[in-house]
């Protein structure tokens, strides 16, 4: 696996790339859902990037920048066992040198949900995913359904500006406990671990109770809320029954188009989860 | 001359364009400034592609967008004899399908000089360059010197996001009375135009006494503003000094980096002309 540390070395190494190119941009510190995304690239597509950018855009003032978790080592090697083509990873100077100044927004879509109580984060993912095209070139690129909305922005983003990619989204990866996945949950101790539990038992109750044949959106919320709120130490961040393409309130559940997902802060640590009916 | 109205026609015919490419992005209503464009891309390029679209995003409300001047059967004309290979004309639901909502978005150089008194033109301009150039792929793409600062800003787009293609910048054509070629011109009734011509000549004056070793960039706005008053019927938007990077104000006029720049209002008409101390 080569190691490209400047946008020099991979534009460089893009050159001797003729198949198709998979792509699967990370910020590191890297779980079984990152590599699920990592092995369908690399079963899809003759060489498959993987980058790590802990990327600084996409976080506000205050927020965990500065602590989110690394462990470029572990992240290297297993990447390299896996058989990728290349690691990307540029550091802040070479993504966002001086005078930098071109961002892509998708509006309304990055206004709500997440975007609510992180005005400027999907700003910065659009922004360095774009670039990241660019450079990469990919055919395919890789992005977890954990973050939907980041997905469906991205979609969106694709789609607008005729960008040559096709996105493929792949399902939550979760732990034995039911705990979606998220390089966030190294943030937890164990009593928090517990409580956050809330969140998927009330998103699988609330799955269960559509299942049965409720469609009625504000009742699937109030199941949410209730459950979540029954937890000591959690603050209900959002919880959203919308539909898949412009992330708009529904009223009733559609079968083929409908995002049900919340987001919840214990002690420090926020925390977001959802599950789809239809595609994104 | 291919004519290409959709983007599937256009994507369709790029795959079989395997030379380098040159684009020319333009409103239409063609002059000499634009076809000087065209002819310098029909030299550097195996194949030359030019876009005709008045670019609803980079109008604002009450600006001219409806009576923007247009000829198609007399652009398709010119561009035909003068061997270019497609003229792309796409309509607005084509550019803007129902749902777009992404943009791009260069900060701090889209705010000053023609972004204060147009604030979401520039944004407009990177959206749909952002979009053609994903959909023409071009080597290479040119703009006229006109637009000082569109072509400065479209500059720093393509740094800030690692966009494939190499920027050309050509000399402002001026008509023999010494105004700078633009489609707006086509508004001016004739004594209009008269007035028009304070703003070359206000130019010329300032680079004349530039040339004579004045570097003071206050003297120089002061002998703009005190030619460009000078003209009844004529309102000042702005006077600009500033460096061809970032175009922050300068105090003395830099010999390779300097714009000075100026927009001035005749009636309903709005008119910019600039020269430039080193390149873009």
């Amino acid at each position: 696996m080569k190691i490209l540390k400047t946008i020099e070395d991979l534009k460089r190494e893009r050159q001797t790339w003729t198949g198709t190119v998979g792509f699967v941009p990370t910020m590191g510190y890297l779980h079984e859902g990152h590599l699920s995304l990592v092995e369908r690239s690399l079963q899809d597509n003759d060489d498959t990037v993987v980058s790590v950018f802990v990327n600084p855009t996409q976080f506000a003032a205050g927020e965990d920048l500065d602590r989110y978790p690394r462990d470029l080592e572990r992240d290297g090697r297993l990447l390299a066992e896996m058989g990728v083509t290349a690691l990307f990873l540029p550091d802040n100077r070479e993504v966002y040198p001086e005078g930098f100044s071109t961002f892509v927004v998708v509006e309304k879509l990055s206004d709500v949900l997440c975007g609510r109580s992180r005005p400027t984060h999907f700003r910065g993912v659009t922004t360095v995913v774009l670039k990241l095209f660019q450079l990469v070139r990919p055919d395919r690129a890789y992005f977890g359904q954990k973050d939907a909305q980041q997905a469906i922005i991205i979609k969106r983003m694709i789609r607008d500006l005729h960008l040559p990619v096709r996105l493929v989204v792949l399902p939550i990866v979760r732990d034995q406990d039911g705990l979606a996945l998220s390089s966030r949950n190294e943030y937890l101790s164990k009593k928090e671990r517990a409580s956050a539990l809330c969140l998927p038992r009330a998103l699988s109750g609330a799955r269960f109770m559509i299942s049965e044949g409720v469609d009625d959106a504000s009742r699937v919320v109030e199941r949410i809320d209730k459950e979540l709120k029954r937890e000591e130490g959690v603050v209900v961040d959002y919880i959203a029954v919308v539909d898949l393409k412009r992330l708009e309130p529904l009223q009733t559940v559609l079968a083929d188009n409908t995002l049900v997902a919340a987001a919840i802060r214990v002690g420090n640590t926020r925390l977001i989860d959802n599950f789809i009916l239809g595609e994104i």
